[in-house]
């Protein structure tokens, strides 16, 4: 009988790091809100072809589903708060501008993944709709940058790149899907030998300009020598005017920005710029983010939209643990003027532990650094003998 | 394409209700923190053994199962979060007194339950482990009345019982388990002419105590009844006791109290006192607690239990609609001066919402009652033209 084992990458959170996050999770939503993004509560279930229609297998993989007893269809448990998200925005709220939007939330994955390998991530994110220009993007990613700050994490580097300039290539050259998808994977893993074969039946300018991608990634420079080894079209030209937007536009964070133009994280979902956090500390991501404009369209209203989110649990992994507060012990005693006492205290946020007959010889697990005494007619707060 | 419809009984809650929530969850997540109960986050997802073990066929049949792909094992999605309660007071705290535990998350329901008639309540609740006496019961029914008062809920109206009188007279009487369950459903619905029918086989005291519990309701006179009338073992007697001190240590509460000795809710879990809190507006009950000493024994380690938990999704259907915050209008303009006052304002707690390029037509929508206006070479908060 080991009934007590959980499944693997799953895991309780315990008081001192629980303490942490539900004080993280309020930080952050606070910022959120005075920012003007407004909390909703997706549903944790959905019909399956809600969650993942129009973003991606990998989405699909990753949902864990069961059948609706009402109606025999299938249903998932959501995998990704972001296309819910999208979804309020298109069929719920109805605004012809911006929408904002914020979430906090579990979500479930089939397979472990980010920083803290759970398959159980506990989901923040702000997302805005309905902009598609550049501003909204920068908006988002400062937003991101002062909610990472806010939790305590320091030398900030931020990653970006354009799914756009690689869908222009191949879209531009012809190339069928499963090209694409060869094509996408070998950049992923930055494999220039493997794109020059890929790319070896398309025209020479498609060809140099993939293998180049390879190449294209740090500082702001990058983006020079982008506009000038890649094809100078509109839209890689667009691309790059809005890259360069958010190096001038971010200065002023203190955090480091880079450029790498293979980085497709999120190809099948993204339709523009796509940005990653990472600091010291940390063996992946902190918070992932990009622009998303088709995915609405799923839903029958395709609106702009970017944003951002990331795993708490994986956020406190590299914080450190939040203090236990300490408790003011109260003795079992139905004495009113003790009761108003303890009322008074808690209402001042202190916490006061009141002890239960029969329990005085674990006095000492109730990690109270304070007792209560009774001084003539009224009680006073002391400290605990230890 | 009706991609944005969600299944039955489950809803997204949009920002005037998700921010009177997350609200309320905050009030109650921290008037149980001074009290002592220490927030924990167990998972979504556990082995289907773990959540249903020794808690009842119906958890069962209320909980969504999925398969591990990692293990081939069968694993639920919570349906409830006591029993995960109880696993972490057994199995990773290892106290040997008092254990108090909160948690506020969402659980699933194959089919709907509850006041907001849902597959998705949002339980919030808090247990205390490790102490067998009535005392803590009562400590955890005044913690329940002073979060469902601190929600603005009035006329509160409790509702006690104690599972412990109809198991000690079926086990006293060696009644087998199916005229058990037969019973049990007979006086669940107080139909006492079926109880007299299905105790026709019984020794006339136990018959005559089952039929007796049907009509065993009103204030607490009741109890006074009920010991003239039942059959006065130990059990018994310490039965009537307890809800005795009840009735008498929740008289400052300012609540009605009555019992109800035919009620069994949650009888296959329950091990004594239940209770329930009703209120007027509210077409069913609140909040809903009780005694399940037998819980931890699925996870190797049976301790003394009582709690209380509400669905808040319940609990906020009768109250009034929270306030739509109204936002501060900020110009989209890169004035270092304009963003040092949006930044103060947001410090504040204000909401403040920058415009983005192209959207001046819109602005009726961000909800915004005034507007930063520049003075010379400052920024002023004015009234928004209407």
């Amino acid at each position: 009988m080991r009934n007590w084992l959980l499944p693997e990458y799953i895991e309780d959170v315990l008081p001192a790091e629980a303490a942490r996050m539900e004080h993280l999770r309020r930080q952050l939503l606070d910022l959120f809100a005075v920012h003007g993004y407004q909390f909703v509560i997706p549903p944790l279930l959905e019909y399956l072809e809600s969650l993942i229609t129009g973003v991606g297998h990998d989405l699909d993989l990753a949902t864990f589903k069961v059948v609706d007893q009402l109606t025999g269809r299938l249903m998932g448990v959501r995998a990704d708060t972001t296309p819910q998200a999208a979804r309020i925005d298109a069929h719920m709220l109805n605004n012809q501008g911006v929408s904002r939007l914020c979430y906090a939330g579990s979500v479930l994955r089939t397979t472990p993944s980010g920083l803290a390998q759970t398959r159980e991530p506990l989901q923040l994110g702000a997302e805005l709709f309905g902009h598609a220009g550049v501003e909204s993007d920068i908006e988002v990613q400062r937003l991101m940058v002062k909610a990472l700050k806010l939790a305590g994490v320091t030398q900030l580097h931020l990653d970006f790149s354009h799914v756009g300039i690689f869908r222009h290539l191949v879209r531009q050259a012809g190339v069928n899907s499963e090209l694409e998808q060869a094509l996408y994977a070998a950049l992923q893993s930055k494999d220039q030998a493997e794109v020059r074969n890929l790319t070896a039946g398309l025209d020479a300018t498609t060809s140099a300009a993939l293998c180049v991608l390879t190449e294209l990634n740090g500082g702001a420079d990058v983006l020079e020598r982008a506009a000038q080894v890649l094809p100078a079209t509109s839209a890689i030209a667009a691309a790059l005017a809005d890259l360069r937007q958010v190096a001038q536009q971010l200065q002023d964070l203190d955090v480091n920005v880079c450029f790498d133009l293979a980085e497709l994280r999120g190809y099948h979902y993204h339709s523009g710029m796509v940005f990653a956090a990472y600091a010291q500390g940390y063996a992946g991501p902190l918070a992932l983010g990009g622009r998303y404009d088709e995915v609405g369209s799923a839903f029958g209203r395709a609106r702009p939209a970017t944003g951002f989110s990331l795993d708490l649990r994986g956020l406190v992994t590299a914080l450190p643990p939040a203090e236990i507060a300490q408790a003011i012990f109260a003795p079992y005693d139905h004495d009113p003027a003790l009761t108003a006492k303890v009322d008074a205290l808690r209402a001042e946020g202190q916490i006061v532990i009141q002890e239960l007959p029969g329990h005085e010889s674990h006095r000492n697990e109730l990690q109270c650094d304070r007792q209560l005494v009774k001084q003539g007619d009224h009680w006073e707060v002391q400290a605990m003998p230890s």
